[in-house]
């Protein structure tokens, strides 16, 4: 059984702060501070470049992929860091459409993350082959499998309504077409049990700054199917995804390894502090995870419903259908937020008109979830969301 | 007159190393350390997500890029951070080619970093078109330019030598063909002042762990003439490129600045680490800076040839030609160097048999570089390069 209050104590929370954001940035692991602070003094202060050996910088992606692969049903070896998730997407991509060469979809939907689909299009456009960015609503897409498309390209759980694919039904009806699936996991990873390997999951990708607690700009994954690694082309086919990076031949030569998804000098800082924060997972079981989520998650809703009529839920109403949040749509939805974080709880806002709210267990209780829903209630029930103080609006709320 | 030694004491330098490899990795900056540990604490510790806003994390890569473009002659509003050199390589060249459809010639040189080579590569594989990737001697690119060339793509600065190419006449000479430049400043921001704008480049990119300090990891920058910049298609078009990302539109728009470069969420922590490094620029004069490079590396290479026959210089004689490195050629070049570095004396390999020694004016004086030949020619003479113990090979050195 999974300790939360452990899990909880692990985390620096703000006073006065609930936090409801972590689907979007998770909160500082205290340990990051000591590691952080290690990797700039001790290492690069201390050791320089030697650190890229003597302080393990230099396998550190292989590294760190395989402490991820077991929160997302993989095998070891099968999944690396770097760059963002656009750029792994777009890698991701760029070899499914290389192996299926003779088909000319890409198959995603209209609930998919937009960076998503504008790396496909511009790969698309680069390529200049014809392709075709096929994006149908998310309860299309199953029917819209079929012998035309080369990949299957998804977001495992919507980022706005917290809808979540069928990842098994989907994958295996696109292998029946003979298409590729690839899957983002940005709102997966760390939330929920994933089965990439169960699953036989093409290519997936996925971010680490939100349900693992990477900080600020930490870097991708990519996991690439075991025996597809040595047919997956890289497109952007950098010097440290060479088989032999330190002989600087002048020809590209991928490695054998998942390390030919590699590209250029990892950020040794930001990913020490992600393996700082991926220890916290050791202790974690990830099917007691998934039900204290649902936990939080229905009793938000059932709260939320009972006070604020003016307020419509957004995701699905069965829990098995949703990721690890709920959003809310309501008018003022902007206005409201705003007025909420004020007050001290944070969630975020997602174009037009929803409210959304994140419930990452390793931290947030039921005491937090019932306070939350009463603060929502009085900000909706006294119209602070009329304010003209919330309704400037910034780039990110 | 720039005061090198008040510029030395900004820096954390080990004790008992003299660090002849900035041209690698740069030494800790004092001020990073703080800078760290307020973006980590006060900024994701307590901001959280609201960080984005109020700490100014969105606005990061275009405010850092335009304290970079100084150093690199170029205007502000044209310099944009994220991701790796490698990335930003694939970006100027993938835009430059969509600039100049009927030309097929990519031309670049043998002294070229191998990743632009196979960025460069895996994108003319992408395209399918029937690029050709033409790589001449560096002496042998001016004669090579000719109107089949869509892209002249160069290294300023040798890696392995600090062999420097002429950018103002082989611009114009690229430009008199109609194509474009496109220049890897690696070895050159903050090691030399560079002229973009006056050399009319079409497009640049760089690494800032080098001469400007970053960490390791810290992101690259892209250059895009302002003339071209409502332009250059993005290929990789992310996000954050978009002219209006928060609008989560499912089509990509580019923004009309130099953001349309921008592609995933940025590495904020190491952004702010290289922030922290960039105000030690505020009081250098770029070209007291070369002199005093000039200055170092021309007593360097007097002191080892009048001590070390067995070596021979790899790096162009006249110091006009040359970066701010000097690279000595030795048969046991390895075992050498890291009998050196044994010695606290730090610089590094690269293959067949360079010794490759980086000057970095802003903390490295006369006095470490007569000290740093003294101990080479200890160790030449004194046979330690035949020590088995320095023999076995490791990734970097």
């Amino acid at each position: 059984m999974t300790d939360f209050a452990a899990t909880r104590a692990k985390f620096h929370l703000p006073e006065g702060v609930i936090y409801l954001d972590g689907n979007s940035l998770g909160p500082l692991p205290k340990s990051a501070r000591e590691r952080a602070r290690r990797a700039i003094e001790d290492e690069w202060g201390e050791m320089l470049i030697r650190a890229w050996n003597a302080a393990g910088w230099m396998d550190q992606p292989r590294r760190v992929g395989d402490r991820i692969a077991p929160l997302i049903g993989a095998q070891p070896g099968t999944v690396v860091m770097g760059d963002t998730l656009s750029i792994k997407m777009y890698q991701a991509l760029a070899a499914t459409l290389a192996m299926r060469p003779e088909r000319k979809v890409v198959l995603s939907d209209t609930g998919n993350f937009p960076t998503d689909l504008y790396m496909a299009e511009g790969l698309i456009r680069s390529l200049a082959r014809g392709h075709v960015l096929k994006t149908v609503a998310p309860e299309g897409v199953e029917a819209a499998i079929d012998e035309s498309v080369a990949a299957l390209m998804l977001t495992h759980v919507d980022y706005g309504s917290g809808r979540m694919h069928d990842m098994a039904k989907l994958t295996e009806k696109a292998h029946a077409a003979g298409a590729l699936a690839i899957w983002d996991l940005a709102h997966s990873a760390g939330a929920l049990p994933v089965d990439l390997a169960g699953c036989k999951v093409d290519f997936a990708a996925g971010c680490t700054y939100k349900y693992l607690n990477g900080g600020p700009g930490a870097p991708a994954f990519i996991y690439v199917r075991p025996d597809h690694i040595e047919k997956a082309q890289p497109a952007l086919s950098g010097w440290l995804g060479h088989a032999a990076p330190f002989d600087f031949d002048l020809a590209y030569r991928p490695a054998r390894s998942i390390e030919r998804m590699r590209v250029g000098t990892p950020p040794v800082v930001q990913m020490t502090i992600l393996e700082a924060a991926l220890d916290i997972w050791d202790d974690v079981d990830m099917a007691a995870l998934r039900a204290r989520s649902i936990e939080l998650s229905e009793l938000f809703i059932r709260d939320v419903e009972a006070r604020c009529p003016a307020l419509s839920l957004a995701s699905p109403r069965d829990p098995a259908r949703r990721g690890s949040q709920v959003s809310f749509r309501f008018e003022h939805g902007y206005a409201a937020m705003r007025a909420l974080i004020a007050r001290g709880v944070i969630g975020d806002f997602r174009s037009p008109d929803r409210m959304r709210f994140g419930f990452a267990p390793l931290y947030i209780g039921e005491a937090d979830v019932r306070r939350a829903a009463d603060i929502l209630a009085g900000v909706i029930e006294g119209g602070a969301w009329n304010d003209p103080v919330y309704m400037t609006r910034e780039a990110v709320t």
